[in-house]
């Protein structure tokens, strides 16, 4: 049995939405459809939860409020109008708007784009519809709870043989909704794989499958055609997007394969993510996989002599970055020397400015770890290139160096662990794409 | 004004010490002259150290121990007769008898071979002789300590304008004697020269100055004629021998540059170490300044999903392994995954197996960080390519990778930090000398 995902842009109008029937019908084994919320038209499009988040917006004006929930309205009246499906978008639509007039909290309102979605391809492939709220639980503080799920899952959609169900939201215990954060239709199709023990996870897109390489920076970056589920973790933990990071998981501990598929061209291979870890699949001429990265982190070098006979050292630096609810990526050291490597964008800065978060975090490291030095460097990317295949063919560090030394891209630092699949190096910012632009040619052209 | 030190071997006979009492003569900035005691004449020689091991060694039988201080007192007497000083070494001799019978701690008997050396070599120069227990100071416990040894050099060898003083041993607040580790006259002629402000610390060996690799796997080794502090610590750290690595901190503290040089070819431009750690020294076509490393580290690699997501988890693993007193060497990270690298030689067995030991720490790192695998890798090598030109030099990664990769040698984890003037690489043991080589002949050659 194969639970399927289809993401916004595979259900964005009436066409789309007829070839996602038409996937579903493709295979009998097709039994349990999420579905997001219908995607763009086109570039000027506004996604139909772009237009709830805007109704449900207490801080907005009424009247611009009304005119999403209307524009809502138009888009679901010709879906339903063109798919001929027993579904009554004006009635639903006033429902929404006496939660607006009651003030109703945003995640109710915004999750009504899936539900609808939802009960439209319903109706259109005869299938039962089963709400989100029934099963997928949160806790009071509006945090997933896998338990919880398991327990309702057990109760409710194990009695289904297929179903249709939205995506992106749950529900507490008290029936209050909560939604997951963007992207979150991934996982909650992950999570109805895990709970339906669906034998492939079907992931239906508007690519081809996860990019080998950022399509931003290589204009013609290829699909990968398959990869393992820690090569897709280490690609989009690095930077590929394609899919929601935290969606992976209920598949992964399952060990359900997933496959990436594109819904505009279904003949297409996709990417087919599998749990093995097994290098006799990997490609001896291609033993990079993919390249990911991002920029803006910060790095605080730190020296002291002889830190490495102390014992606790490193503790003591990682108790103050703890006692500061700051988590790193990194710590690469040298000889009397460690670098702490930390994502700008996750410092929680409530409020305050980064720089001045940085020099308090500073003074405490120099105060409680006495080193003889800090150094702070900013402006650092990381680029990760990725293949399970790296660990057992010599020569890819030589092949990587050499390519980024041939742009003259000075390495600020590398990182590869014991048992890596992955070589990751920092670079400026400014150097980022030509970094990426010399790895994949090294290893892709 | 110059403090000097002289190892063992070029102490060792009649001709060594005429040499270098040409060589003290030779500059009369060379004030201070801090000694070990006799080394070997040649291979089959015992070290006088070695002598009073022996004789101190309550295990041993007593005839043995005093055969091996009859050997000293022979030894001392040729030399006290080759160079006609005034030095009664029968009487010496029978004081150490005297301390032997008393059952006298070990380092008090240890401790002779420098006292009387430096009692010789100060009659042969007609230099005042300074004991080092009247401002070496240990504290109770055996450690040295600078603030106390501050405090006496200014009282006591501040008022000498040149002196010979031995090496090795100071002594604690009640005059009980204490030794350093092995090497430790290198420490002494550091503290000496910290405290009486030397210009330049004379380290005279056997060597023409540091090697850039080590002499036991190529056989022509170079010997580096400048390089940083930080450079030789980062050497010295990784294996290289020809320094006592603590040795380098007094003068390092006090900015004090440290010249190796050979008392058998005084002509012989030996090693500078400064405190300089401008790159504009560095010559551009040796971007390398020398390779070292060392055998037999073991990696535990742990696996947990989303494990950077989570403040605090590399606090935890630090918390675990400080709680079992075991120091580790570095810490490389990938996604989800972090290597500990600890050297085996350091862990304090106190005569349980390593094996026990390591298995017991994993069971806690399981216990405490529950990870999702903790995998163990044994036979690991280090080794370190350190150049402070590496910095600015864009190419080394790839000329060093690329070096390993044409020798087939699988590289196992890479360690660089962000102000890391060397790049380290983890390979099997059984390639350690081949890496080695092949970075060599790609630096050198």
């Amino acid at each position: 049995m194969i639970v399927c995902k289809f993401g916004g842009t595979s259900l964005a109008d009436i066409e789309q939405i007829k070839k996602v029937a038409a996937i579903v019908r493709g295979n009998p084994e097709r039994k349990f459809i999420v579905v997001s919320a219908p995607g763009k038209r086109s570039s000027e499009d506004k996604k139909i939860t772009d237009l709830l988040l805007i109704a449900s917006n207490q801080d907005k004006k009424l009247e611009d409020r009304l005119e999403a929930l209307r524009v809502f309205g138009s888009r679901f009246s010709d879906i339903v109008a063109g798919l001929d499906v027993p579904v009554d978008v004006p009635h639903f639509v006033s429902e929404i708007e006496r939660m607006i007039e009651k003030m109703a909290y945003a995640d109710a309102i915004v999750s009504r784009g899936e539900y609808l979605m939802a009960k439209i391809l319903a109706a259109h492939l005869d299938f039962p519809f089963v709400d989100a709220v029934s099963f997928v639980r949160f806790d009071e503080h509006g945090r997933y709870s896998e338990t919880r799920t398991a327990l309702e899952a057990f109760n409710k959609i194990r009695f289904f043989d297929r179903a249709v169900i939205p995506g992106f939201y749950g529900a507490d215990g008290r029936g209050v909704i909560h939604t997951f954060p963007r992207g979150g239709s991934d996982l909650t199709g992950a999570i109805v794989a895990q709970f339906v023990e669906a034998k492939l996870y079907e992931n239906w897109t508007d690519a081809n499958g996860v990019y080998a390489v950022d399509p931003r920076i290589i204009a013609d970056a290829p699909t990968i055609q398959r990869l393992s589920y820690k090569e897709l973790r280490e690609l989009t933990y690095s930077g590929a997007t394609v899919f929601h990071e935290e969606a992976m998981f209920p598949v992964m501990k399952a060990g359900i394969p997933i496959h990436v598929r594109n819904t505009h061209e279904p003949e297409n291979i996709g990417t087919l993510v599998s749990p093995s870890e097994n290098v006799a699949d990997a490609d001896d001429s291609h033993p990079v996989t993919g390249i990911a990265g991002r920029k803006d982190f910060l790095v605080l070098a730190i020296e002291k002599m002889q830190m490495n006979s102390e014992v606790g050292y490193v503790r003591r630096i990682a108790s103050v970055l703890e006692r500061h609810r700051i988590s790193f990526e990194h710590m690469p050291s040298g000889i009397d020397s460690v670098s702490i490597i930390i994502e700008v964008a996750k410092i929680r800065t409530d409020g305050r400015k980064v720089g001045e978060l940085v020099a308090h975090l500073v003074k405490d490291l120099q105060e409680d770890c006495n080193p003889d030095s800090i150094q702070t460097f900013e402006n650092i990317a990381l680029v990760s290139t990725v293949g399970k295949a790296m660990r057992s063919t010599p020569g890819i560090a030589a092949r990587l160096f050499g390519a980024l030394a041939r742009e003259r891209i000075n390495v600020r630092l590398i990182i590869q662990g014991s048992s890596e699949i992955s070589i990751i190096i920092g670079v400026l910012n400014s150097d980022y794409e030509a970094a990426i632009r010399a790895i994949y040619k090294e290893f892709f052209s």
